[in-house]
């Protein structure tokens, strides 16, 4: 059995060793044009070059949860697109989703800014009641997200392609129930995997529909958003603000209006890291399943994108 | 049944009504000097005069968790003091400290700073393995702070006067296993009560004995840290940084070396805010069971202090 690395983003060395000590009985080598033909390939925004000169792969390992740069080749329909399912990804969503709703409702960055200035401030608590999160994405991220709000005590509303059940999660389901869970959401987090469905989902007229002076938490992919748009609700004061971990344009121009705007935190594409030895380990377990003939989690459904 | 409320930090007229529809057998008041005698009060920071003024009372209700303030006062052996035990206070503590914790951990602060300076960082992610949290404290905000960092798969420590079991934590108590308990810590939270013995139990001794580059979270009292030694150990680089959401003095003076220091993050005393439903809810709830004969929860131990 071999199998290939490929990514730009990371420094192959530790990721071949880790793939060699995890599955001893196979030949594990950098990808480069030419090499002898593989079963398998883990991969980070491969070219297209990786998928015509290797038609033997029976799976394309994405080394993170959104598939959507592999989805854009052109794949034989032999080779699965399988992704990593959780390898440590969903706590570290969690937290992060935690951590930006707790400080928009708390108001601890305003808090923070008066301390700052030399005022020690007092502001009326707010209700969690009328903070209700509405999660747009219920997969394994999503759900853990809204498991972890929970713990908190907010109402917790989902959103999904397909209808879903989470204990204690009012789920809403498909483009008719959009509006409602809108309507019902203070707070949004987008988890949704981009697919030409869910392109440009966040844009002036869904965010509009939210309960007034709402907060955007995107944590999915930039093109989820419509940029231009969430500047002017921010501007008209239908938005709060938003903390964006994900851009159009990784990263975004030296012009892009996001940069430095008041009401606009963002970090770098760094909510859920991949992590090494967890992905390894995942992708190793999931190549010897494959090699039994049995099935794996993860596998991306190429009609739905995810 | 006569009830007196008395707060220099809170509107009196909200909180008279509250008490006043939830118990309407009793007759409720704002305290002043001379009024007639009264069964029960409700108090923040109470002068020792209204002490003085009313022998007859049977308790106490503080109008927070903390009763060191109340238990500086001279009190009459039969005047019980009774703290809140949580009336949505456990919640936001548990939401506040996780977000600092998560902040720290996860370099977040550092990642948006980098944003407004216009820099698309990339940092190595952090092993939560080596990120161990130490919760002095082990009460009901304690073992609830507790509870969340375990659901974000953090190890967490606790550390307590009188030996305590919480699942999945590795309980320390006594001075005797302070100095254990400080050397397995990274981040090291505290939620004590203030008595004479936590006095100045954050000091350049305990602090110097956490784990290299740890972090401090300071939610309980001001009291508990000597601030001199905290700057001389963030100047010495043996921590890396502080979230204080208390002082010594509150507000602190304008001179004061925390106000605007780079590595330490203040909130004014807002990690865990009084709610005013809640509370009288509860405080109701207690006088009915108290009226009964019937023991209550909160109900503090003047020896130990809380």
């Amino acid at each position: 059995m071999r199998i290939l690395f490929h990514s730009p983003a990371h420094k192959a060395g530790p990721w071949l060793d880790g793939l060699q000590a995890a599955l001893p009985e196979a030949e594990v080598a950098e990808w480069q044009p030419g090499v002898p033909p593989a079963d398998y390939a883990v991969v980070w925004s491969p070219l297209q070059q990786l998928v015509d000169d290797q038609p033997r792969l029976k799976a394309l390992f994405n080394m993170g949860a959104g598939v959507d740069a592999l989805l854009k080749l052109r794949l034989p329909a032999h080779t699965q697109v399988v992704r990593l399912d959780d390898a440590g990804m969903s706590v570290q969503m969690a937290e992060f989703v935690c951590q930006a709703v707790v400080r928009h409702f708390r108001e601890l960055d305003a808090y923070e800014a008066d301390m700052r200035a030399g005022r020690w401030s007092f502001r009326r608590p707010r209700l969690r009641a009328e903070w209700p999160v509405g999660i747009m994405g219920l997969g394994v991220l999503g759900a853990r997200v809204a498991r972890a709000l929970q713990g908190f005590e907010y109402t917790v509303h989902g959103w999904s392609r397909s209808p879903k059940a989470i204990d204690g999660v009012r789920c809403f389901a498909g483009r008719e129930q959009l509006q409602d869970f809108l309507a019902a959401s203070r707070i949004l987090v987008c988890l949704l995997p981009l697919t030409p469905d869910t392109r440009d989902i966040l844009n002036r007229d869904t965010l509009g529909r939210m309960m007034p002076g709402g907060y955007l938490v995107n944590v999915a992919r930039g093109g989820h958003l419509v940029e231009p748009d969430l500047l002017e609700l921010l501007d008209r004061g239908q938005l709060a603000g938003a903390t964006l971990d994900v851009l159009r344009e990784e990263p975004p121009p030296p012009e892009h209006p996001f940069w430095g705007h008041p009401r606009i935190t963002l970090t770098p594409h760094t909510s859920a890291r991949t992590l090494r030895d967890e992905s390894i380990a995942q992708i190793a377990g999931k190549i010897r399943a494959l090699e039994r003939g049995e099935p794996v989690a993860g596998v991306v459904d190429r009609e739905k994108g995810y």
